[in-house]
């Protein structure tokens, strides 16, 4: 048998991403033992009978105790007082490390925390569904997916290159970034993106002219994929948004910037500005398909996939 | 054999929403003989090979003469020009009909045009996918989805109603509605959705801080779900923008309005505005699923669906 990367991990926290890690860990047994905690004795007792992690705590100090990986999975506004809570059970030469959204922030409330002798590698794996809670999880949830490290200045060479090989192990690609342009980076391809489908999802539920009853019925026009992402979890999002404003508004300056363009456009019947815009929004996606982080295939929100069958020409 | 609804039914235009009438039609035996016509030589050409179509013209006179249904499936921009130069060729007792995404304008430009005798029963389907052309249609398309029937005052009451058992016999529900509600309905519910996602995708490949390259790579943070829909066809969206400004601009103001609320929100950190948004956006998507019009399959991206078999709890 390979020797495991790690000899203990302790995932703080069990959601999406912690209950994903524990079953990427297990598919290719990358570590001896994989220790749990999560706040909500509920999730807790779940994790268990989902059988993902090989033992329980109810303290976090009690779960990173002798763990060579401390993983934290938990909402971003939280990192600061979990890693102050769990700081003097850390075991010298540790790597802790994170999932978190944001990553300046992430640094500046983690960092003044972590004791002498243990490693902080910052990262972030850019995977997600809209779901949440620890039956969300799944072991390909990083397959293919990108997984980015923001190493401090004072982070070690060594241990760097060791989470690197975990999260390669994991199934995601590696890339490594400066905190601050990881922050505006996710601000335009995840923050942003998710504050307006949450705005629409919101206005549409408080208009009067249009019932919520019609704005359901007629979900298949455009409307149901936004409120798939404005289904992810609150807490999270609430979050994110709090510790990475500035990029996040800066961000939204654009786009509300280039929305006004686009309403004069329609204002004065300018087809061929908007035709243009649409025309070049195609690319981009061929691009992120032919890049694997999309599917090509057509989405019409049917249970069972319909499979084209094209006839003719052969 | 049950005799069909219609002896010749006549599609203007063939892409996805024109052959995937064809399909629902030839799934059922809905007429016993469908024409087509594209003014592309291209797509009839494709359309032949396909074969959803049995006989194929290259005037849209030509394709109607002798239709009991016709039915034009192109641009809204389009329609009146269009049936200016059909009309001529139209049948005593046909029903014309149409799927555009707006109703109001699209009766203002056909109705000067039916002659005396031709029943016009304005209709849309609301289903689609991202693709176009006539590879993009599917018979499925419309089973589930609701098309809207927008009578003007005048449409014959017996027309609407065979109108309606067509639709409905292509898998469709149908309701009926004012043109001017149908216009607002879909504004909120279609419309402006899609000026978003393809405002947010522009935004993106315009910046210079964050590259092409990096926007594309970490799209599965949300942003690929926009790329999706800012996909869809250039000209039809043109022409919806176009032919609903009037909602489209009112919705979009209380869009913006309700952004500038958030944006105040996170300027000043009140993390339970956000928290108590992204919270009630959740429920609304339970009654999209609830409703049918959405599968509640959580979406990552993958070519084979994975399916996660819960264990424990058995």
């Amino acid at each position: 048998m390979v020797k495991p990367l790690f000899q203990r991990l302790a995932l703080i926290g069990l959601g999406l991403i912690g209950s994903s890690i524990a079953h990427a860990v297990q598919r290719k047994q990358l570590a001896g033992h994989i220790t749990g905690y999560a706040p909500s004795a509920e999730t807790r007792a779940r994790a268990k009978t989902l059988g993902f992690c090989d033992s329980l705590y109810d303290t976090p100090q009690a779960a990173v105790e002798g763990a060579d990986l401390v993983i934290l999975c938990a909402p971003v506004g939280a990192l600061g007082d979990i890693t102050r809570t769990l700081a003097p059970a850390l075991a010298s030469g540790a790597i802790i490390s994170d999932v978190g959204s944001v990553k300046a922030s992430v640094i500046r409330d983690m960092a003044p925390f972590i004791p002498e002798g243990v490693h902080f590698v910052p990262a972030h794996p850019v995977a997600g569904t809209e779901e949440s809670g620890p039956d969300a999880g799944f072991a390909e949830l990083f397959d293919g997916r990108w997984c980015i490290l923001t190493p401090t200045p004072t982070s070690d060479v060594e241990a760097v290159q060791h989470l690197k090989t975990f999260w390669i192990e994991c199934g995601a690609m590696v890339e490594v970034m400066e905190p601050d342009h990881h922050d505006l980076v996710l601000a335009i391809t995840s923050h942003v993106p998710h504050l307006i489908a949450y705005n629409i999802v919101g206005t549409a539920a408080r208009l009067g002219v249009v019932t919520n009853s019609e704005v359901t019925k007629y979900a298949a026009g455009g409307f149901r994929d936004f409120t798939r992402i404005a289904s992810s979890d609150p807490v999270m999002w609430r979050d994110i948004f709090l510790n990475n404003r500035t990029a996040v508004l800066d961000m939204l300056d654009r786009f509300q910037n280039d929305m006004d363009h686009l309403k004069q456009a329609i204002e004065r019947s300018d087809g061929k500005a908007l035709q243009d815009l649409f025309t070049s929004t195609r690319n981009i996606r061929q691009r992120i398909i032919e890049a694997g982080q999309e599917s090509p295939e057509p989405d019409f929100a049917r249970k069972s996939t319909h499979t084209k069958t094209t006839t003719g020409d052969s």
